[in-house]
């Protein structure tokens, strides 16, 4: 079938994709803020694709997140049912637990349902 | 007669229709923001519609509000007749009586009347 | 009770609201287009509000719509039941039979639902 | 009183304030087009300010309209009481009169009056 | 005189026109915004018409500003010579008197004349 | 597996669960227009997903397309490899196989990859 | 005086400032657009400023316009003074002279005075 | 000479054009902001023009600039050869000797040459 | 040395990077807009840099352009001298010998330069 | 060949290029921002090409950097490898080491990149 393929990648939020890289300058304090549009994940209850814009800002300790490996990981939320206010906690969970940063903040926004559009932040310190 | 419908849900504000649920992180911060342009309600003298943006910001404690029931509940405004100040203040405390949260903001900015635009917001804190 | 009010123009959509009046400038075209950002209605199987932008267009002949008579006629679709190419054929209907205009055109843009956005044109030429 | 002014001009709409002058081209078709956003009039019943933005466009015959003198005579609509569709076919009267253009298109976008944006266009073909 | 009305409330700053109403919610704080485009007075030099943005912000104690009324108060501006500073100060000065806000902020910023945009800004506290 | 869950309506390309409605209105001719930011697949080269704004542009003869149906076929693409050019055209065969409309337009905008930005566009005619 | 430059190029019109240069694909057909927000020149009446954003449009035949010379020449009405349907047919005037192109459309749209926006346009066609 | 006026008033910056009016409502704060897209002076080096947008923000003590007069003053730099960060103090340094302000902030955003947008800002506080 | 790598597709314009895939859908008219940002050269004359948006629209007939192929062709014009007007007829010329479409048309808008921004298009039919 | 151009200044990030001036205004603090929209280099490991929106702002102690030669510094970026994190400590470095400012920020944002969008910034204070 033409249009069938497999994925294995996408069948659960996968942390092992990540990857985390030196930050070369160790020292000088730099912000980091990474953007994408393109964030999918599905409804637990009604297993309809939710669509948001993510946005994850951090100021680097010892590592930086490898961007490539940073999308896959993403990418990796496509096929798996959870709740707004969940994936905010476990991008955060999972990329503090990777890099160790000095701060991070993680903000998520939902494209409208029902008329309603919801963003959802949260914020980490060492 | 086809384009009339029998609406008992709209003929009073029912913050009965309101459900909390469990914030599962509890003790993580997040800021919760949740935006609607669909809200209407009656100017209570002249009886004709008013439209606004409404905006809701909070930091959940125990409890998060089900997005669902949230819109049901905003829906409710839609016959009554209630002014602009009032909607702020009313919204403000079905949902802090609801959910009781560290801090919670409102704020309404309703459609042009006469040349003019007016907005009210609102704060609560725990 | 104070948030309840009796709303006797908005229980069906009603034509019987639109006021004609007399064209001044006969035998010079012009052209009058008519935009809200405040119509709503309900879904007759959800029986959900549903929101648009409408847009009027037309080529008087003989008479013009009096604007606040469309106002309150546009109003009276708050509590009906009625789908969107519905909305669009009624309006058209309604408001050729009175002012019988040279040409018209009807336009409305539903708000988002499940992420799809649904606009409706119809055209009448006398 | 210090806030209080006489002001003859504005008493009524005022077509001899316009003035005509040479197109120094002429034989080269140009089109001008003329906006402004400042242009006010009273409502003939209820007496209250109306807002439009107002555009002119014209191709020059022989003459061509003086700027300052056009500001003038739109000013003169200030305290007049005229209907939407009178303001385009008046304006486009009294300008066509004064400089006999190859063609001209007149167009009024009046501010939001109960949610509702009107819009009125006319032509002139010589 | 067709286009001729006689217009009695717009010819000197009115400020009894203003109405205060209760502020129903006393004790729980609010913030007011009111926007409009359409105010527009006279330069007193030139007798010219000047037009506006003007922004009112406050934080009410026992008073609210009524909208229809502070509406009718800033239309008696109309006709009225008074420079830039003195708009938002006479605003300020009337608005304080009526309802003795615990704040308020008053904003204008006028049409460009001449290339050159002014803002006027004035703060009140209790 | 709390975020993972089973979701066969993803598995390929499913035409079948599109439903069509009459056009209440049969020869009164309007014109529909559908879009959405929500259209995803993967690439069947990269496995990676893609992303495309999608617009859907009709004029019904006997049939509309019921849109609830509209969604979740356009959903069914969600785990499909399938190329730019092919969305496009599959989407029009499956859209005109089941109303017959009288005309169509299908356009997709996808995202940007590499810094280039897509959009393909196919028509219909009856 | 440091602030003091001399400026001889600025001091009067100057189509000797333009140079043409081949059109390198003669036979193929290209239509160049060339904009700049930096037209200024003088009012001749009051000498005082104008500024215009201008664009150029033109399909060349066997020589195009250098970029360079032509914002020279551009330059060198700063302090020239000249009524806007002038701006516009002196510009097509020098260039069409210059370049002989198969058409050629000049536009210019003049900052706002007195609340009033102006846009000329010219065209020529060989 | 038809396209070339004698322009006394542009040939060095002139600080003496600028005229000071009593501020009315002395003891009572106002924040004046002052816009301009219209400035332009020569580049010292280059001997080309520069444009900019120029801001200027002030509180007033005993002392307004008349702003009729603050257009003549800017239009001074016209032919004036002067750089970037001189603009800025220069305006600041004429403008505080002139009505010796409670505080004034000077910024100018010059237009983009090679691909390079400059903004400069400087302050004053009594 | 870290910071400077060897480039050899960079050197000259490569039109053997280009591939072309067969159309599927043979014999149904499609329309592909394919944009990019990040198009750049250098100034033939300055050698300095030149960016532009690059706008590519084809009806395909037997071939289409693959798009990752296209990326690196654009890319090859990184370090090549080349004039405006040339960009545009030498990417048309490339394209078209490849995959010989119905119809093609190319647009490259340039960076500013001097204040003035230059767009250049060109059409194809066979 | 024609197209092909030689370019020593394009082969390494060189910081010989750029040029300080003496900040005529000592003592007196102005703030400066330039930005760029033309920033390019290549990834270290792909060896594509990125773009990068760049901001620079700085307050100057005894000298400035002179823009031109900033310009020339940027473009010696364009075929170098370098990751986004070095891209801004690089610039900072070799900024503050030539005008040793009172203060500086160094901003980067990069097109989007598989859908995702990077920001890096960097700051320093003497």
């Amino acid at each position: 079938m033409k249009n069938k393929i497999s994925q294995p990648k996408f069948d659960k939020i996968n942390p092992e994709l990540l990857v985390a890289m030196d930050y070369e300058y160790r020292g000088k304090k730099i912000e980091v803020t990474i953007e994408t549009d393109e964030f999918t994940c599905l409804c637990p209850w009604s297993h309809l694709p939710d669509f948001a814009k993510l946005t994850i800002i951090y100021v680097p300790d010892k590592l930086c997140v490898e961007l490539k490996s940073l999308k896959l990981y993403l990418q990796s939320f496509r096929n798996a049912g959870i709740v707004h206010e969940s994936v905010v906690n476990r991008v955060l969970s999972d990329l503090t637990k990777l890099i160790s940063p000095k701060e991070m903040h993680i903000e998520a926004t939902f494209n409208l349902r029902g008329g309603i559009k919801t963003t959802v932040k949260a914020d980490y310190k060492k």
